[in-house]
């Protein structure tokens, strides 16, 4: 299912290979979002021309809207979505936490609220992996307790113990065919209740692992180390997946740290509001810096964008609120993240990681925010997080 | 620089081909709308696909934004957006009347604020056409004086004398190399000013004839009878232009009249509100018959939407505002127009255009909106107009 091709001699990084019902996926690999099945603004087309292998769907969303019994009827997820590669399910235990209002936690999963229309609604371990049953992803998650980063010890504590006793009931439910199934670690920023979760679920055995409660408001030294805390407890021949991360440096960074598989929804949220990612960190296109810019938005970037639209075109398309420009900045910076992946890719097999990580984060300036939550006095080249 | 190919037995109906600095243009043609360079939520490859052969854009709309120094800068429109096919540009003229706010007529032009920032500009033929020189259309449209359906007689005469004296004020401005600049016939329904102003026009010998003044609420019959009144009084062997018109059906019906050119924003602007255009009529994609319907948007339709998605897709997009939703149904309207229109000139070269009309229209249910402005009582089939 997952084959370890080569590990990096200067870091924990990896290339692999896992193989799914609906095909193979490159490792390290980068699934772009599509909550509510659809990528925001791209079609399949654009998602295939990019090299996109493996796609994100959301338990908890499609759930909701447009409910389990319209994807059955389609055959699937893949079907309904016209998607024919690999699919992951998020389990919705994320949105439960973050979206949902008025939960109650109860033994067996969360009564919650529907945060569109204050609906009464029940997801547990059960109901979880039913509806990724249903959905017919290649992955689907178990579903797990994901408490904010404000949480008390001891509530990281009561969330990692109710994880793996939902973990253990997620293990014994019906799944799609060939369908996999991960684990999620959680414990917060502790080692103990990190390390303590992280081999508990390994021994149930499950076909990957992530790192959950991460990418829930923590400063980034505190992600870096949820990761660095879970990742040697669990198994070196299975996936490693770090949830909702991250930044393009970030990207490469948990790489470094033994991480093979991200999802993150900032490339095409955050081009919604004009702003670029590129190699060198993000640009703010509405900015009137780029008003008679000429150049594609990434010098040598072969997108679709980039080979056909100025930064300046793409500047006043954002301004008049043509979906054009969007549709170009989502193109971008997806195609963006996806390509970092593979030069990674490439760099693990030719041996060379190490060198294009240190020349990837040196020339990458991070947005303020994140130098913010770095507590970085370097001073920030743009606006944009 | 127009070739008359064919001429319809049954109806004035015209097969045509227009010469152009960018390219060859068949006729009877729909020119889909990119306002502010673009065509909404539409990318330049979608476009090529569906079979667009010539795009609209606006004076006004560019002027204010991104203005005039930028465009120039990049090389033209045709740069600036990265479309080398044909362009018409509007004069402005229909924006200046019916978008600005606090306008003075002057003789030379108009003195008005601008919508979007209430900024003082100024409009006349030598403004005008010193942008559409700029913009470096192939076609350039007169500054007409263009009335509201509401105006009196009195005020209609005076648009029409307006716009005759600035169509000559527009003949004798310098333009882009191989521009092509057409005249505009004004006139409200009253036959005596539309065939005054189309002989004046024609006097003037412009490369080609616009019907002007319709699609400003007129209902249907009028809308038709402005175009019947100026239509015999406009060369043979020149390009006919009906502006900002119209539904399926009603291309049809103006082809027959011997129209040959049409633009319009109907196929982009409703899509966006998820509504969808067939050879039947329109029909509302969001409603709830379609929530289980897993046929494409029309039987038999080629378009990129058509052969990827069903109606129930696209209906759950369309109801969780998916970008995707709207640029789907934008692809298929657009596409439909256009694929209209080949039918045209298909049953026109094989002399069946009188069937195809008959079975068209018969087969066409209008909307609600339509109906009413025929004041028709045959039963609406749909809630889009």
């Amino acid at each position: 299912m997952f084959d370890l091709l080569k590990t990096d001699t200067s870091s924990l990084a990896r290339l692999g290979r896992l193989t799914t019902a609906h095909g193979v996926v490159q490792t390290p690999v980068f699934m772009p979002v599509g909550t509510q099945a659809s990528v925001k603004a791209l079609d399949p087309r654009e998602l295939d021309e990019m090299g996109t292998e493996i796609l994100l769907g959301n338990t908890y969303h499609l759930h909701i809207r447009p409910g389990l019994d319209i994807i059955s009827e389609a055959g699937g997820l893949h079907q309904f979505m016209n998607w024919h590669k690999p699919i992951l399910t998020d389990s919705g235990g994320f949105q439960v936490f973050s979206l949902a209002k008025i939960r109650k936690i109860k033994p067996h999963g969360v009564e919650f609220r529907s945060h569109l229309d204050g609906s009464l609604l029940f997801l547990g371990p059960k109901e979880s992996m039913e509806i990724q049953r249903v959905l017919g992803s290649d992955i689907a998650m178990v579903f797990d307790d994901c408490p904010p980063h404000t949480a008390t010890p001891r509530e990281v504590r009561g969330a990692v113990e109710r994880t793996l006793r939902w973990a253990a009931e997620c293990r014994e439910q019906p799944r799609a065919k060939g369908q996999l199934v991960f684990g999620i670690v959680q414990g917060g920023s502790h080692a103990e209740l990190r390390e303590e979760c992280a081999r508990a679920l390994t021994a149930m055995k499950f076909d990957g692992y992530a790192v959950g409660g991460v990418s829930v408001g923590e400063p980034e030294p505190e992600m870096m180390k949820a990761v660095e805390y879970a990742v040697p407890f669990l198994p070196e021949n299975q996936p490693r997946y770090a949830m909702g991360l991250g930044t393009p440096a970030q990207l490469v960074e948990l790489v470094a740290r033994g991480v093979d598989m991200f999802d993150c929804v900032l490339p095409t949220r955050v081009a919604r509001n004009g702003t670029a990612y590129t190699r060198k960190g993000t640009i703010s296109l509405k900015g009137g810096a780029y008003k008679r810019d000429w150049g594609p938005i990434e010098e040598g970037c072969d997108c679709f964008a980039c080979q056909r639209f100025t930064r300046a075109y793409l500047r006043h398309l954002l301004n008049v609120n043509e979906i054009l420009g969007l549709r170009m900045v989502s193109v971008h910076n997806s195609h963006l993240f996806l390509r970092v992946m593979a030069d990674m890719r490439q760099h693990l097999a030719a041996g060379t990681f190490g060198e294009f990580r240190r020349e990837f984060i040196a020339g990458y300036r991070p947005s303020r925010k994140v130098l913010a939550a770095r507590q970085c006095t370097q001073p920030p080249v743009d606006e944009a997080g």
